[in-house]
C-alpha cells in the first residue's frame, strides 16, 4: 500500500572526518522516500527551485517514486550546510539557505489523498496539520519534528501531534518535548499527547519504540566505517513507515500487532545503517532489498539469546 | 563451581541528585561478589582496615560469600568519594584515599586454588597476573582494568590480558585500548591481544559482547529512577562471571556455546540495572533470585522480534 512522503527536498554540504561534499542531494522527503521505496509505493511532495538538477530527479524515478507532488517554482532549492564532530555525534550548521522552501505550503495532488499511509518529515507543525487534513481516510500517520518547533511552537506543535498515530524523534527531542530527562517517564508524558506509538531516535545507540504499556529496544548496528550520518535519522523513518505500509498494517481497526511494529523499527535501523555507509544518498544507488533483508536478519542475530 | 573475586573492598561516599551518602560499602570486589553470589559460590579476596565495620562483613557472609581471603591488617580501610553530573553519565571524583589498599598483594588460601572461575577487578595489573598464576588449572578467567593502567602501564597490562580468556572494559577504555575510535575495529584489536571474548560495557546504552568473528548487542535496561550507578558496571562482571560459573561453562575443551555468553551479558546487565535502583549496595539487601530471573525474561521481552 502506497505511502504519502512530505518534507524538505533539498541540496546539502556535509564535511565529515572522511572526505567533504560541497552539493549533494539531500532533504529529510529525499531520504525518508528513499528508504519507504524499497517497501512501498511512495508518493513524495515537496519544493523544489529551478536549479533542481535532472539527474537528481531520475534517481528518485528510478526507485520508484511518484513525483507529481513535487513543486518546481523559480529560484533556488532549499540549501543546507554542516561539518560533523570527529566522533560524528555532534555536527555544527554552517549554512541553512531556505530559498524556495521558506514558501512550502504542501497541496496534494488528488492522486495522494486516498493514500493509507503518511510521513510527515520535520517542517513547521501547521504545514504538517493542514497536509493531516487533505488526506481521505489514513490508515496510519504520523511524523518527525525538532527542537525549534518544540521550543517556539509550543501549542501548534501539540495540537498536531494530537492527531497522529506516531511520533518518531531522537532522545534530545522527546526530552524537550516531555519536560522529563529520563526517558522511559519522558515516554509516557509524550503517550498522553496523542501518538499512540512513539520511537525515540538514538543515533548509534539505537532506537526505542513505546507503544501502549510496553517498549522494545534494539542497539543500533555496529558498522566498521560511518561516511556520513546526514539523513540516517530520516531513513530510519523511511524504512519504519514503508514496512508497516508494505504489511498493511492498521493501528485503528484492531489489526494491531505489536511485533510488526517492533520490526518496523528494525527495518528502519536496516535502512539508517545503510544511508551512513556512503556520502549523502549514494548508498541507494546499488541497494536492494536482499541485502535489506540479510541486514534485517543479521539483527536477529547480534539480539537473540 | 566456584568464582575466586579479586578487587578492592572500600568505602564510598557519593552523591547524586537523588541524595547523598557519607560512608557506605564500596569496591570493585564487593560488588562483583555480591552480584555472583546469586548464581554460584564465591570467594571473595580483599583487604580491608581495622575500620571495617562487622555489618558489612555480615552483608556479604549473608550472600554465602567466602571471606577467607579478606585480609585485616591496622589501618583504614580504602576510600573513595565522588559526585555525579545531573544526567549521572559523568563522575567526578573528590577523594581518593588508598590507605591500606596501597600494601594490596593478594595470596589466595589454599581452598581457593581450585576454583574454575576467577575474576579479576581493577587493581594494578601485575597484581592480576601474580592472582592469575596463583590458580590451578583455572578454567576461565578475566577481569576489568582502567584507563590508568591503560595509560602508564600498557606492557604490564598487555601481559596480562595476554593470559585472560575475558576481558570487560567500557567504551572510553576500549578506545584508549586499540587505539581505534571506532568499536568494531577496536575489539578487532583487542581480541588480537589474548583475550577470546570481550565485553565492552557502554553503561545506560547496554553492552556489546564479541567473540570470535561474531557479536552480540544488548541495550540498557530502562529504569525509571537511577539512583545511583555506582558499582554497576562491577555487578555486571559479577553477573556475567557467576551466570558461566553456575552453567560451568568452558571455553577451553570445547563446551563453546556462544548463546550461554550471550545469556551471561543479559545477566550482567541485569545485575547492573538492579545495582542502580538503590544506593550502593542497598539494592542486595533484599534482591532474591526470581526477581532476577524475571528481569532476565523483560530483557528477551523487549529485545525480541
Amino acid at each position: 500500500m502506497s505511502v504519502v512522503v512530505v518534507g524538505s527536498v533539498a541540496y546539502d554540504g556535509v564535511e565529515t572526518p572522511h572526505g567533504k561534499v560541497e552539493r549533494m542531494l539531500g532533504g529529510a522527503a529525499t531520504y525518508i522516500s528513499l528508504a519507504a521505496s524499497y517497501f512501498s509505493k511512495t508518493k513524495l511532495v515537496g519544493i523544489v527551485g529551478d536549479d533542481f538538477d535532472q539527474a537528481d530527479e531520475q534517481l528518485l524515478s528510478s526507485r520508484g517514486i511518484e513525483m507529481e507532488g513535487l513543486e518546481r517554482v523559480p529560484g533556488k532549492t532549499f540549501f543546507w550546510a554542516g561539518v560533523y564532530s570527529p566522533d560524528m555525534n555532534d555536527r555544527t550548521t554552517l549554512v541553512t539557505d531556505l530559498n524556495v522552501f521558506a514558501g512550502f505550503n504542501p497541496k496534494l495532488p488528488a492522486s495522494y489523498r486516498d493514500s493509507p499511509y503518511l510521513i510527515l518529515g520535520n517542517i513547521q507543525p501547521a504545514l504538517q496539520r493542514s497536509v493531516r487534513a487533505q488526506m481521505n481516510g489514513v490508515r496510519l500517520a504520523g511524523g518527525d519534528t525538532m527542537n525549534y518547533w518544540i521550543r517556539d511552537y509550543r501549542d501548534e506543535l501539540l495540537e498536531t501531534i494530537r492527531e497522529w498515530d506516531f511520533l518518531l524523534i531522537n532522545d534530545a527531542e522527546a526530552r524537550m518535548l516531555s519536560d522529563e530527562y529520563n526517558l522511559k517517564r519522558a515516554a509516557a508524558k509524550i503517550l498522553e499527547m496523542g501518538p499512540r506509538t512513539l520511537v525515540i531516535k538514538r543515533g548509534e545507540y539505537g532506537a526505542i519504540l513505546f507503544h501502549g504499556a510496553s517498549h522494545f529496544m534494539v542497539p543500533g548496528y555496529l558498522l566498521e566505517e560511518v561516511f556520513d550520518p546526514t539523513g540516517a535519522g530520516d531513513c530510519f523513518a523511511g524504512g519504519f513507515i514503508g514496512y508497516l505500509a508494505e504489511k498493511g498494517f492498521d493501528l485503528k481497526n484492531g489489526h494491531i500487532d505489536a511485533r510488526e511494529l517492533s520490526r518496523a523499527v528494525i527495518y528502519g535501523s536496516v535502512m539508517g545503517s545503510f544511508c551512513c555507509e556512503k556520502f549523502g544518498v549514494e548508498r541507494f544507488r546499488s541497494l536492494n532489498r536482499a541485502e535489506i533483508d540479510e541486514r534485517f536478519c543479521e539483527f536477529r542475530a547480534f539480539t537473540e539469546f
